[in-house]
């Protein structure tokens, strides 16, 4: 059962905005109460009542069926009821501010609102002006929080810690959210991060964050203990930055051949959706070094987890 | 605790139409019942198992994101299950007649169908024809009853009474069904009702139903215990009818100048979602008078109150 | 209440592909439970906790109000979560394939997947891979099973059997799964089945099933005990087999003139949305003999008896 120890810090962010700025116990006590979620996953009957009568607001002005559906589903095992709104719905499209809208959603008492938003700092200008708890499920190129606690989550609970470890991620850094959440949470818990992709898109400046920086996929496999690869997004990336599909599979796709240089314990993982014979091969998404089906299955402890330490926090209600 | 009295005359309506028609003590029992719900909103946990085990239908056929929320989390806090359905998705993209939609819907032995549609008649035509509860969510240009009810509400609550007090009402009155719906509930509860708006929207003619109409808000602000504004909405409006947007403003719109001549405790309303610096400017939809929020919040206590008498009626199942 | 006899044959199928390939006191067993589950649809609370805690997921890669809203329906009655996605939100617009969805549904835990989707067998590819129970809730021209329970569930409550009667399926068989899955359902429980319509839709080659073919409507017609007329869909047709639908309703069309030559006890069918005046008129289609909205009642209670039978299947969880 889910029973913090009364003894222990308490908990008191109302709010997930991002991995930057999150002490090291807060981060810890997230990946402890999603193994504590994880369990409840295992039963017969997966519920829990801790967040009975709380509403849940899906506000995705994004769309992503992925995302939405996980936080959706957590919110069930946790009792919650669930609204889905998503912007072509919404009054955004009558003009209506961001800010006006989610006091809309306030004034409707809901207890928690995740937003997915395509401009970075949206979930932080909301955070600051409501007393509901207020969830980044993605804003822009800024952070996807809950991605890189699953993620990393799934790396603790597969090799079993998560400091001195070294994890390659790969792929389009620049744009990525996902990236950028990995990457704070994998220092803030004493790993070694390398990022890995085209020079347009990986450029060395990052190495100010404490990682390195490398183009040459080839050199940097043999080390990795975690290979994370991003999925190459069409649909953000203009075509300045990027090479050709091909060019991109030739250089950096982790294929048959590269995977076959991996250590053998080494973790191949994905955010997912994948592109199959782009960034990966069929036969490493399905192999047994990819543990891209579990990282969705821990999607659901991890943001059980954040909903529950974050709308059960001190203050909010 | 809701607990209506037991000696009350009984509640015999299963549909909620419209507010005309209606008797006063219908209306009173709504707005206590409301009264009632809203205590509910205010503790830890929001439910109550009145509609346990019932299903409502929220048949969408023009779109509102801001209404379907709130009927759908007023029917979880009743612990009702909830359907959503679009006009986009339905059958009635295939042809099918609206009556043929709704008898479907009853023999999927839905017990409340909250209905949107553009046609004035709408939800009466189906409330005729079908055992569910039929609630209308507005239909066409002829009433949007709950939003009256909520509207009344926040006035009896902030003032105490509504009988003997000034309400203008501002914009588009020929074509809101708000507009109409609020017209007869006030009235039914003995104010004074003046009517404002270019003349093109507001016609003469509109005082035949009991109220003032004039086309100088600055000559009826001072007068005024509630200004109920309404939304400039573009796309029911045929240009013929309205002057610019720029010309509304410098004549109809709650401008921060116009609204300093308002008396102190003279309420600021809107329906929602505000255009700012048209109809309203920032400051006043923000100021003090200003009870924007609070009609969102009271729509979820008046829906409860109507989804709880209606489908709790005599003889409705 | 539902109380399966426990000496019962044990149900271990995981998943409802369709018709074809199960068998006889499987197809009664389901038809058994159905009725069960019908007289839980009368109660005040028509909920049972039979699927509290499971998670069904409607995954719509056609839209379909109608059996969306159903499976829906019925899984609320048992108390399971539900998460609805459509094709336009899902991944598949980001080329996922449907096998890659499907995995990441299960990874997220869901017990069922309800699959509509326009490729034949998509359902059974899932089902062979997934640890989910998978119902088919349509695919292709090839079956819609729980469309067929609900229609055979029906004629065995109004007509007390199956067996020996005469059922004549009515218009575009060719591309019709409904009518093949009613084919195979009333050929095991022992109907005799006339297939009708025009002959580019109603080939002989489909008297190799066990049925009869005829081209000729008013000959079969005194002789039916239940007519089931099919939508004419426009949406999958091609032109060139099709006549035009004046042509089709005067030589195809369930008419007031045609009707009145059904014998008294006939029963008429349809699957809904009706085309009033084109596959049927006004008169029959709201007329004494038509069973059209009991249908739509019973496929809550055979779609609950899907559910019930096949998530709770020995080894499925």
């Amino acid at each position: 059962m889910v029973s913090p120890a009364t003894t222990e810090r308490p908990w008191t962010r109302k709010d997930f905005l991002g991995i930057r700025g999150l002490e090291r116990w807060e981060l810890e006590r997230l990946l402890d109460t999603a193994a504590a979620f994880k369990e409840v996953g295992t039963r017969e009957i997966k519920k829990v009542p801790a967040l009975r009568g709380r509403t849940l607001v899906n506000f995705f002005v994004e769309p992503s069926t992925r995302t939405r559906t996980s936080f959706e589903l957590a919110a069930h095992r946790l009792s919650a009821d669930v609204i889905n709104i998503s912007a072509t719905q919404s009054s955004l499209t009558k003009g209506e501010t961001l800010k006006d809208t989610a006091r809309n959603l306030e004034a409707l008492l809901a207890d928690i609102i995740v937003l997915r938003h395509p401009s970075a700092g949206a979930s932080q200008f909301l955070a600051e002006r409501l007393q509901a708890s207020v969830i980044n499920a993605g804003d822009g190129a800024h952070e996807h929080p809950t991605q890189a606690l699953l993620d990393v989550f799934t790396i603790r609970e597969k090799l079993g810690r998560v400091e001195g470890l070294h994890v390659v991620i790969l792929g389009d850094i620049l744009f990525s959210r996902v990236a950028r959440s990995n990457l704070h949470l994998l220092l803030a818990l004493g790993a070694r991060v390398t990022l890995c992709g085209p020079s347009t898109l990986v450029p060395r400046e990052f190495e100010v964050l404490g990682c390195t920086v490398t183009h040459d996929l080839d050199a940097v496999l043999p080390e990795a203990d975690v290979i994370n690869l991003l999925r190459v997004q069409h649909e953000r990336q203009r075509k300045e930055y990027f090479p050709s599909l091909a060019e991109y599979t030739v250089l950096f796709g982790l294929t048959k051949q590269r995977a076959a240089r991996l250590k053998p314990g080494c973790l191949v993982m994905h955010p997912g959706p994948i592109n199959r014979g782009v960034e990966i091969d069929s036969e490493v998404a399905d192999g047994l070094q990819s543990v891209i089906l579990e990282q969705v299955t821990n999607g659901l402890a991890a943001r059980m987890a954040v909903l529950y330490l974050c709308a059960g926090a001190q203050g909010v209600r």
